[in-house]
């Protein structure tokens, strides 16, 4: 497995590789790797020679008061990990972007509500990341969790939009035994704060419980909205997993989204509300 | 020549020809092509295998109160010409977008000033649809014109930002025997009109002229805009070739941008003011 830590050097390795023939596979990651990520990289690997994971705190995606200076890094346990799920080459540059670097990619649709809301600007953060490194890498096949829901969605319509030729696939979202979501902000949390973390899982659980009887969306988030235990709710929403609008009414596309702090780490996670898993 | 209508098979179509080792080369036109045009055609044809023009009217680049409704078209003329200069490929597509598109690429810097300032939004349009180009056709060449000076500005520093593996290459300035450079948009022009748009070339020699006895660019500008002749200026200035920048004091790399409104046409040029040609 190869460390790879100059743009240039992963775009001119990358672009040998498919003039080979190669299919490139690529898992963009911000690092601090838990199994979600390695589920990632091994819904990637049967689906390309060459498999890039990448780790990089993008800034443009981090608001000026949140995490960005004390999100969690472990460069050493990532390539343990990489090295263990096949991975052929990790990206990880100290720095990403020139001095004057002025594009912004932005997706206008996708972003109302969410944490389009609470968080201003971290979408355009992402697909102007995600932009940059789908140019570097150049990959045909590229794998983001579905954790981060309408992270996935705004990708994808970006992907449309552009005409980028790359396959967008999303990974299920993993929990801890005790149905904790994943995340690398897991971290941050007390054993306290934890225990009450879990009550968003909980709550989803409970909607998808309440929806078996009723279509009644503003029925199903009360039912939920009353397990919740945070110190702010930043949403608890049901919306069509397909395109993200807000739904009245239960449909088979139907997803509950939850955004919140618990003690100082915002949390999210999300379930469809159909009867199968 | 094969004329092509719909993105998914010039995507198609490109991807089979790169896969076969191919290079594709790129010309963007928005068509009622003339010798500027076919000029960047002769720079990309032996750069390329399969070269591949596109014309499409990109109503994204267009402010409500411009010309789009009556943006010249001669689909035959251009298909002639075309044929003529070893095109191998027109991309003419009646829609470019989906109709819930919503991505737009920026770029925040080199917009300022020029025709950005007299065409908001102009080069928000000029880069997505050229980011939307790109994807389908996935050149490893492309083609701009120096007349849309700016506009070549953008597109690079996009390309550079989102790291496009594309080489961007920009075609020297054309112009017709009386020094108006070429443009579409000269069919517009009356010809008591297309007498005073010589008014334009004039102004930018005249400053190239003065700018070998001084370098103060007060000085170059007062000289250049006694010539003009347009019912209005949007501007005349003096900038940096290489990033726009606005010069007080000449450098080798200035470089004169004009653009007015004569009668209801709206033309531009520029001239490098260095005393090469």
């Amino acid at each position: 497995m190869r460390i790879l830590t100059d743009p240039a050097e992963v775009a001119a390795e990358a672009r040998a590789r498919r003039a080979r023939g190669q299919r490139v596979g690529f898992v963009p990651t911000m690092g601090f790797l838990h199994a979600g990520h390695c589920s990632l990289m091994d819904l990637c690997r049967p689906r390309c020679d060459w498999l890039v994971v990448s780790i990089y705190v993008n800034p443009l995606q981090f608001g000026p008061t949140e995490d960005l200076e004390r999100y969690p890094r472990d460069p050493e346990g990532d390539a343990r990990q990489c090295e263990e799920h096949g991975v052929d080459a990790i990206f990880m540059p100290p720095r990403l972007y020139d001095p004057d670097h002025s594009t912004t990619v932005r997706v206008a649709e996708l972003q109302d509500g969410l944490c389009g809301a609470a968080r201003p600007g971290h979408f355009d953060g992402v697909t102007t990341v995600v932009a940059r490194l789908f140019g570097l890498v150049q990959p045909e096949v590229a794998v983001f969790g579905e954790k981060d829901y309408q992270q996935l969605a705004v990708i994808r319509r970006m992907v449309r939009d552009l005409a980028m030729p790359v396959e967008v696939l999303g990974g299920p979202l993993v929990r801890d035994a005790d149905g904790l979501a994943l995340s690398s902000r897991n971290t941050y949390l007390s054993p306290a704060e934890r225990a009450r973390a879990l009550s968003l899982h909980r709550a989803l659980h409970r909607m998808r419980a309440v929806a078996a009887e009723t279509d009644d969306v503003d029925v199903i988030l009360t039912e939920g909205r009353a397990l919740l235990d945070v110190d702010r709710l930043d949403y608890l929403e049901v919306r069509d997993g397909d395109d993200l609008r807000p739904l009245g009414r239960l449909r088979p596309s139907a997803r509950a989204f939850v955004a919140g702090l618990v003690g100082r780490t915002r949390l999210i996670d999300n379930l469809g509300l159909a009867a199968s898993p």
